[in-house]
């Protein structure tokens, strides 16, 4: 039997754990659960896998690497999507991927940004459903309901004939009544969007259901080329792609589906209600995460996300409050899923915090701008062990650096140098430059910027480690 | 008739509008409402007034005097108490100044920290008292019930005999069923804590009611010493002064004690709830300070205090949400009394907010830590006109110093240099070394720490323009 490949889709936003989760460093990115993020848990929950095989976009191709070489997923293809063209499209291209790899491919698709603790149980389930699958099924993974959730998809299940259950209907996000008869009924479980097939078969089934769809993305895949370690779709191939849902062009037209129930918990993370499921309770109902405190308050939720920053919190009942440097969100727990429609009005008033975190990642590092006035601003760059900015200039700042933590290797005009911890240099407006980190440990150095524009825009670059224009 | 004399009480820490009020800059000298400070408000509120005389503790001196000399008063005699000793020796200490000056001296006692909006008014009133305060009388000034407020003192006035009416009675903050049958009755006033007599007076009175009291005031005064241009009050002598509110001392024995109705607006900015009831509320009672956003929220107060921090409110009632960067609370607004227990508590817990704020005030203008690590800190340094630093080293530290704005004086070592904007220079540990403006504009610097110890105690001062030790 060969082995199950892991197919990782890595592009949602996480609005509605916003202000945590922004478009910049989405929640399957952070450290919500555990050590590792949702994406990297998602990359190696599967014992005895193949290696995973990644589906991101042009912005999450660098956080996606970076975490992949931490969680020690070395060999794993990342397939960048030119845009998104939501999940069908994607799912396709990584089953040409697999299928002109190794025809017998059994693909495990998953999204990045769910919690499963229980990874050995997972395995075990996996492989018993890999073990019965029978020809072109998709088996799709339900979960036995806990409580009566509005916010998931349900699968309704026909009688059990064997392991894997045939599928009797999907049913769309319910409301409260409903959601209350499907948990009565017994015959419905939540649709954790994880599901199984072999590539080549999904490939014959696509022929039938979307031939269009599918001929494009075959394109796609045969034109794509090699940028650094990723492989980009052929962006104007994918530009002719249709944006679907795999729910919708496969889920609801093809005929063999079954299921297998999960045995093991599992959560989305799908919003401030299913993190706080996850965290410790105190005697009073409330979770208290980072530097938090309360007084007779009942059922909340105070989650302070920055060193340095206190929440406080006097008799409130069944409130969250999600605090950070830039964004504080307070709401009655009942409104979770409406914190997607505050990011909503604030990307329209453009509120830059809507999309964007403080910290500011690169494929070099990151950086995070402490200080912000007309005259000047102050970073934080950390540059990560071989880590390379581009040889670039500005034309309207002037920039000082003092190494406070390893040692930069600085070039400036011609001249090319080393700056240990407690040294300083200052680059001229217009000087070309480049920052580098040739060690093994990290880098991090305090630049002050002097002039008058600081927009990432003000950068002309030269040379860049990392293909960026 | 002699000018009146504006005696400011400026020693509450304003606990009940944490976060934004804190022990090291409390509320009267927070821009609250408008563009001048409470403290600043009652150092200008009377029109045709005598310099104001202004009783702080040593903490608040330099706050005091910047305040005084940006609202334009030039005059003003700032008293240091070496340590509190509640209202009674305070006014004791101000009427012993002020009869030594002029012994028919009227004076006008306010608290620091409240609003009073119309000042004309507020002048009209108060020299009517004055034309009609009688031999060793106290004049206290009462403002009619709005609502049935549990957080004040009461006055009950006895029949009206003239512009002063007699009082009757001193009633301690009430119970809410007890503060509805005086707001029914028409009889009580709210005490604003305000009030008026000749300083010769009251010292004759105070020789009958609290004559150790009185004697060792007068030693204070009589041996304090001149400290740059404040006074301050032998700390031996005032040690030996018992700590009395002015109303248990004097109000609740004097025979002859009127009061005057204000006829206009006052607050004492006391808690969230009585800050808040002087801003704008939109059509759903709620008030939005700053960078606030809300959906269907109600009666709540949404406050963002600091630049680059949105504070988004979703499906609120009546609750209170104040944010800064360094400390967030959350609190139904019934609650706004327990505001001072939560600090209690973090002050317990040793949480630096509690007391201290971001932006430290210093006489030579402020600094804001921007970055706290282990391996480094970060700070803005604003020096005023005229400012200079100490004469110091540090044992644990050395200092880079980019300049950002302004031109600075640097002494280091041996030499003595100016540096420019987008300058930089670095001081090494264990180097002397001062910084000074001594031009007529803002200098601004970019300090980066590096070391082992950042504590401001790790300061050896050789000279100091302000006699701190």
């Amino acid at each position: 039997m060969p082995k199950i490949t892991p197919v990782v889709l890595c592009g949602g936003i996480g609005e509605r754990i916003w202000p945590l989760s922004r478009k910049s460093y989405p929640k399957q990115f952070l450290n919500l659960i555990g050590v590792h993020s949702p994406f990297q848990q998602a990359a190696t929950r599967l014992a005895d896998a193949a290696s995973p095989l990644v589906m991101t976009g042009d912005e999450y191709r660098f956080i996606a690497r970076q975490q992949l070489n931490d969680a020690g997923v070395v060999n794993a293809d990342v397939i960048i999507e030119p845009e998104g063209k939501n999940t069908a499209p994607a799912i396709l291209a990584a089953a040409c991927h697999l299928a002109a790899e190794s025809p017998n491919s059994v693909m495990l698709v998953m999204p990045a940004d769910h919690f499963i603790p229980d990874a050995s149980e997972f395995t075990r389930m996996v492989k018993e459903a890999a073990n019965h699958l029978s020809v072109r099924q998709i088996v799709c993974f339900g979960v036995a309901p806990e409580r009566p959730e509005t916010g998931y998809g349900y699968i309704r299940l026909s009688e059990k004939e064997n392991v894997i259950t045939p599928v009797a209907a999907f049913s769309e996000k319910p409301d409260l009544a409903t959601a209350e008869a499907f948990l009565a009924d017994g015959s419905y479980l939540w649709n954790s969007g994880i599901f199984m097939m072999r590539a080549a078969e999904l490939l014959e089934l696509a022929a039938e259901l979307q031939p269009e769809m599918l001929n494009a993305v075959q394109q796609a895949i045969l034109s794509s080329s090699k940028d650094l370690d990723f492989i980009r779709l052929n962006s104007l191939e994918w530009s002719r792609v249709e944006a679907q849902s795999f729910d919708c062009c496969f889920m609801e037209n093809a005929t063999e589906i079954g299921c297998l129930a999960f045995t093991s918990p599992w959560s989305d993370l799908g919003d401030w209600q299913a993190l706080a499921r996850e965290k410790e309770v105190d005697s009073s109902g409330n979770v208290l995460h980072g530097h938090a405190h309360q007084i007779d308050s009942l059922n909340s939720l105070l989650w302070a996300e920055k060193d340095g920053l206190v929440l406080t919190g006097i008799g409130l009942n069944n409130i969250m409050a999600i605090a950070m440097g830039d964004a504080v969100l307070v709401a009655d727990r009942a409104r979770a899923q409406d914190v997607k429609t505050m990011v909503t009005q604030l990307k329209a008033k453009g509120v830059s915090q809507a999309l964007s975190c403080e910290r500011e990642n690169r494929p070099w590092g990151w950086f995070e701008t402490i200080a912000r006035t007309e005259a000047f601003h102050v970073k934080i760059l950390h540059v990560d062990p071989g880590g390379r900015l581009s040889l670039q200039s500005h034309e309207h700042r002037s920039e000082h650096w003092v190494v406070v933590k390893g040692i930069a290797t600085v070039v400036r005009g011609e001249e090319e140098f080393l700056l240990h911890a407690n040294e300083s240099t200052y680059i001229h407006i217009g000087d070309k430059h480049r920052l580098c980190n040739n060690t093994d440990d990290n880098l991090e150095i305090i630049e002050v910027q002097t002039g008058t524009y600081f927009g990432e825009d003000d950068i002309e670059r030269f040379l860049d480690e990392y293909s960026r224009r």
